[in-house]
């Protein structure tokens, strides 16, 4: 039997890395198909999860504007007020830590995300397309000097030059950033390019401390696959979503990822707990996982908007005629 | 940007490899969950998708002996008789070629697989678990006589041991087999496994022009990633099924690895006409494709039966206790 030796990796498939943490988006994504409106239920049911499986994050939504977005028309972790939060977790007596994401352009920041020592919330999570960089690093250094952990997360980086990422790869390495994530936003990217990416991201940030992420989405059955190739070479930050909950075709599923590591850090029972009682109902009713549609915009590289109108349409059905309408955009 | 460079990679992400030969087992593997029950409509329609897909094969089924298997109890994809063929295909005057799949000891495969030149199959299949290697070098050497292509399928590679698997590689250099096949039965593999797996078995046939090929499972949503990861060391024989279908949680779908390929042999859009005329309603009645218990299985290394009974049973939400269970047993 060859055993072929990769030069790049952290560890082998026996090996426990305890730099790994992993962060469940399940709420945060998931809040997508939603509205974010969850039951206090589901949210008590998760957060419990996710203690009990010794996750190390739980993302409970966004800190949107409340100027940009009408609070009436959104659920609660559209905007992840404090007392919300509290109403689930109360002081958090738990080594689970929260999180929530600030999108460049449509946060508040200033306003809404408040001292650390007045909130329950553990980091911030800002999230940026490459135009918004010099937005996120200002928000970023907002969270930091209220005295919280921070991510920056550069989403769809599958459609950013190689130039562009260089520089804004530089300025968080600059930056206060905790620890810097890959979006695969479109779902687009394969396994060789996920590991290209990942070293670069790797390199940028090598000697400051900072730590790598990946968040991936399942559009061609790859989330979790590309979690586990970047976690290969080095990544230490995982998003992972209950039953692969999330906007479109979801991400990469907490309780394969779970499997994998092996990792003694982690229980996989109460998640598979969760799933039973909260998602497979969640599920029935929302749909999320695979759908041809998102297969093609992932292969083509866009944003699954279009697939996710044709899927909410009378004809979800029409692939040859949602394919040909793609290529001719294209 | 950092490229890794792949030492054993055949090509990158944009190379043309003329040497990939898709086999589409949609009906063969797809017939484990109807007991080979499918009508003329949906042959004809897989068959004349293949075609236009530009597909190297198709798999009808299996040449089950009619001694172990009642023909009053299956349909008839489980014998593949030479006059059920026909009516589908007439004398298959395309480039498509045809396949099927003789299990070892469950053919009768002296009396039942005629002469090349009285059949339209073009290629025969020889899948057997590790203690039936002897029986299937047999059944190789009897189909090679008889001027067939062949296929040798190692099953359940996921537990044999790297001492037998030398053995059995050995043999299979030295047989008139035309291709070797790595099968992850369980869906246990992971992309590092799936790459020493393929090095080995490209070791184990150098120079003597027969080709490895790999069939996934898609019970960790792996198959996709797996299938890529093996075809860029070297697999050139790639199984994929349209939608996925396929026993359990499903196989690698054709429309994600055609997306994939970019590969101007191969046309993505009769696939996906194909798809939604045939496989939607398919799919609604039979309900392949992602289910817990069989990412446990996977996890767990063990052959999804316990996880297809559990589906079919009253209680297939029970995780947990589906999970201990196995747990228990293991």
């Amino acid at each position: 039997m060859v055993h072929v030796k990769d030069e790049l990796a952290r560890g082998t498939l026996l090996s426990y890395r305890p730099d790994i943490k992993i962060l469940d988006c399940t709420i945060r994504d998931g809040g997508l198909l939603n509205d974010h409106f969850f039951d206090d239920n589901v949210m008590k049911a998760v957060y419990n999860a996710c203690v009990a499986a010794g996750v190390d994050y739980m993302e409970f939504g966004y800190k949107g504007s409340k100027k940009i977005f009408n609070p009436s028309e959104f659920g609660p972790w559209k905007f992840c007020d404090e007392d919300d939060i509290r109403r689930i977790v109360g002081d958090n007596p738990t080594d689970l830590k929260l999180s929530v994401m600030a999108d460049a352009e449509r946060t508040d920041y200033h306003e809404d995300i408040l001292p650390k020592d007045q909130s329950v919330i553990d980091l911030i999570r800002v999230a940026c397309y490459i135009h918004q960089i010099p937005t996120a690093l200002d928000m970023v250094k907002d969270a930091y000097d209220n005295g919280y952990e921070t991510i920056l997360q550069l989403m769809a980086v599958s459609v950013v030059s190689d130039h562009e990422l260089a520089e804004a790869l530089d300025s968080m390495a600059k930056s206060e950033v905790t620890a810097i994530y890959l979006g695969d936003s479109f779902g687009a990217l394969y396994a060789e390019q996920v590991r290209d990416l990942t070293v670069t991201y790797l390199k940028a940030v090598e000697g400051t401390g900072k730590e790598v992420g990946i968040h991936a989405h399942n559009n061609q059955q790859l989330a979790f696959a590309n979690t586990v190739e970047s976690l290969i070479v080095g990544a230490s930050r995982l998003d992972t979503t209950f039953f692969g909950m999330g906007r479109g075709a979801g991400n990469c599923p907490t309780e394969l990822l779970l499997g994998f590591l092996r990792n003694p850090k982690f229980r996989l029972r109460p998640v598979l707990e969760c799933i039973q009682e909260v998602f497979v109902p969640l599920h029935e009713e929302m749909g999320w996982g695979y759908y041809i549609p998102y297969g093609i915009t992932g292969q083509l590289n866009q944003h699954p908007r279009q697939a996710i109108k044709m899927k909410a349409g009378d004809n979800p059905h029409e692939y040859v005629a949602f394919y040909d309408q793609m290529i001719e955009e294209d």
